[in-house]
Order: C-alpha cells, then sequence, then structure tokens
C-alpha cells in the first residue's frame, strides 16, 4: 500500500517538475536531464515515469490542469451566473507567473508541429471540457435574467474562448506588458456589453 | 540592371516557397532542401539567400506581410469608419487556404522557443503595425459617430487584436472547424456590441 502511494507521489513530483521546466524553457528545453536536476533525482528516475517527451508534455499538462479544475471547482460552489464567469475568467488570465506558466504550457502544445495524435487529443479533450465550463455557467447567467434568453449560447461560448485565448497569446506570446488591472478591466468591458444585449 | 532585377525576382521565388513549406509543414519541416524543391532550385541557391532558418522564416513572415498589407490598404482607398474595420478583419479571418497560410507562418514564430531576438523584434513589429492600423480604423468610426467617443481606444484595440487573434488560434491551432459563415458572425456580434455603447 505505502509503496502505491509512494509510486504516485513520486510520478507527481517528477510531473511537477517537468511542468516547471517546460514553463522556464519551453519544450525544447524539456530533456530527460533537465527534468531529473529539477526533480532532484536521477535521469533514470524520469525515464522510468516518462518513457517519452511526449509523455512528459502530457504528464506536464495534467498536472497543470488538474489544479486549474479544482480552482475553477471552488469557485463554483460560493458564485453563479455572471459573477461565477467573472471569477472564472479572472482565474485563468495570465496574470501572474503561475498562471502564465499553465499558459506557457498549454501553448508549448503547439510548439510541437506537426502535432503527435496523442497532443491534438489532449487539446481537443481541454477545449471542449473548457467550452462546457463556460457553456454552463453561461446557461446559469440566462437562468437568472442576466443575459439575454436569445443569445446563441454556443457562439458566446466560441467568442468568449476566442478572447480569453487572443488574451493569452499576447502576454504569453508577444510578452506585451498588460497587467493584471488592464486585463481584469477588457474581461469586464467584454461581459458588460454581453449583459447589455438584455436591455434590447 | 537585369541582372538585378533577376536577383530580386529569385529572392522572392525562393522566399514564397520557404513561405508554402512553413505553411504545410511547420517551421520543423522548413529545410533548405525542401525549400530548394519546392522553389525547384538547388539547395546552393536557396543558402546564396538565406543563410540561416531564421532568414527563412523573417523572408516568409516578410512576403506574408506585404501581400496581406497590399490587399488592407486597397480598403482603404473605398472604405471608412466601421465598414472598412469589418472589411479589415473579415480579410484577415483564416476562412481559406492563403489566409490559414497566413496564420500558420505567424504563429510558427511561436514555435522558435526560446525565441531569438531577431523574431522577437519582427513579432513586436508587426504586432504594432496592425494594432496602428486597428487603432486609425477605430478612431474614424468615432469621427464619423458610429462608435461612442467615450471609448477608450487602446483599450479597444487590445481587446479586438486578442479577439481576433483568438479566433484564428481556434482554427489554426485547435483545428476547429468554424467556417467563414460562422467566423463573421462572430466578428459582427462583437461589432455590433462596440457600436451599440453608442446607444447608452
Amino acid at each position: 500500500m505505502a509503496r502505491i502511494v509512494d509510486e504516485e507521489e513520486k510520478r507527481l513530483e517528477v510531473a511537477q517538475a517537468a511542468y516547471h521546466v517546460i514553463a522556464r524553457d519551453g519544450l525544447a528545453g524539456a530533456t530527460m536531464r533537465s527534468i531529473a536536476q529539477e526533480a532532484g533525482c536521477s535521469t533514470g528516475m524520469v525515464v522510468h515515469y516518462f518513457r517519452t517527451k511526449q509523455d512528459v508534455l502530457l504528464q506536464a499538462q495534467s498536472y497543470a490542469t488538474s489544479q486549474v479544475r479544482d480552482r475553477l471547482v471552488r469557485h463554483e460552489t460560493d458564485l453563479q451566473g455572471m459573477a461565477l464567469l467573472r471569477a472564472t475568467i479572472y482565474e485563468v488570465l495570465p496574470v501572474d507567473e503561475r498562471r502564465r506558466s499553465n499558459w506557457s504550457i498549454w501553448m508549448s502544445f503547439w510548439q510541437a508541429c506537426p502535432a503527435p495524435e496523442a497532443f491534438l487529443k489532449e487539446q481537443l479533450a481541454r477545449v471542449a471540457e473548457w467550452h462546457d465550463r463556460l457553456g454552463q455557467v453561461l446557461s446559469q447567467a440566462v437562468e437568472a435574467g442576466e443575459i439575454s434568453p436569445d443569445l446563441d449560447i454556443r457562439l458566446e461560448v466560441e467568442m468568449l474562448a476566442a478572447f480569453i485565448e487572443g488574451l493569452a497569446v499576447q502576454v504569453v506570446f508577444h510578452k506585451r506588458r498588460i497587467g493584471r488591472r488592464k486585463q481584469r478591466q477588457m474581461v469586464d468591458v467584454y461581459l458588460l456589453r454581453l449583459c447589455s444585449e438584455t436591455e434590447r
């Protein structure tokens, strides 16, 4: 029993180390060696957990996703409708090192071009999960009368997802210095316009 | 004289070939050899024009940029204000192979991670040019009374640029099948909300 727990813990530690290396140096910098160094273990140990570089990225992404998911679920217990939507978006904005790292990991999938099947599968699954989440929150907001029932929820999800990901591209890829206050302002303006459709 | 023209033409041909190879196979697939094959010339000829892979990408991007710029400038002679803004955005949406190729080239800069100085410089210059263009058109729309003078133009440019680039990410990276009609609908909804701020 203890043995299984140890294995799981060790695996998580190595995934965390991979996460930090990719966030810092990109996928190109994530060698078995640099991950071992970060994790404070032998290269053999890393190879034991990740056989290929593809595994490394997938595990690092899985670690990042589970972290973000936990935080988003916590918001769901306190908030709903537009307040939840705002909190959900604020949660993922690239406003600090941790969140920028999460985006870097996500975008490092894009650096693997042409992308292997496993990457595309993971990418599609994460995009679907994100869209579902946004769609559910938007539907809640419709039920609460905060946004118009005439809105096409699927179209709104698509637009919102594009807007948020595009914002992350500006910060993470183009290295534009858009601070927390400005990022939130952009989201607030966007959401305000979404809500004011109700008034027509 | 004829000699200079030939040199320029040949250089453009090789840049075009590089453009097509990167759009098709990504930066990783753009070898001196594959570019030579595409251009129907010798590898030595390619090396003559591009000394490094970095040069290849920069020239291919420059070729793509000048093409798009020509098209955008043409719209400026016929249209202004919101109509020009809509046409400008429609012009860059990834709705067909040519436009998706342009985005692929642009995004292949992101695949070079960590990015060399020359890439970051080119990226920043293109972003600045794009933002200036959007800002000028938005200002025209304010002058024409189509959008509210209370809008913060710089913030609007930032938001619009994020929205458009995020939309391209959905199509080009996530391979989401968002057709021309749907993409234009997203832009129309966005611009309609921008204009309706005037009504408050």
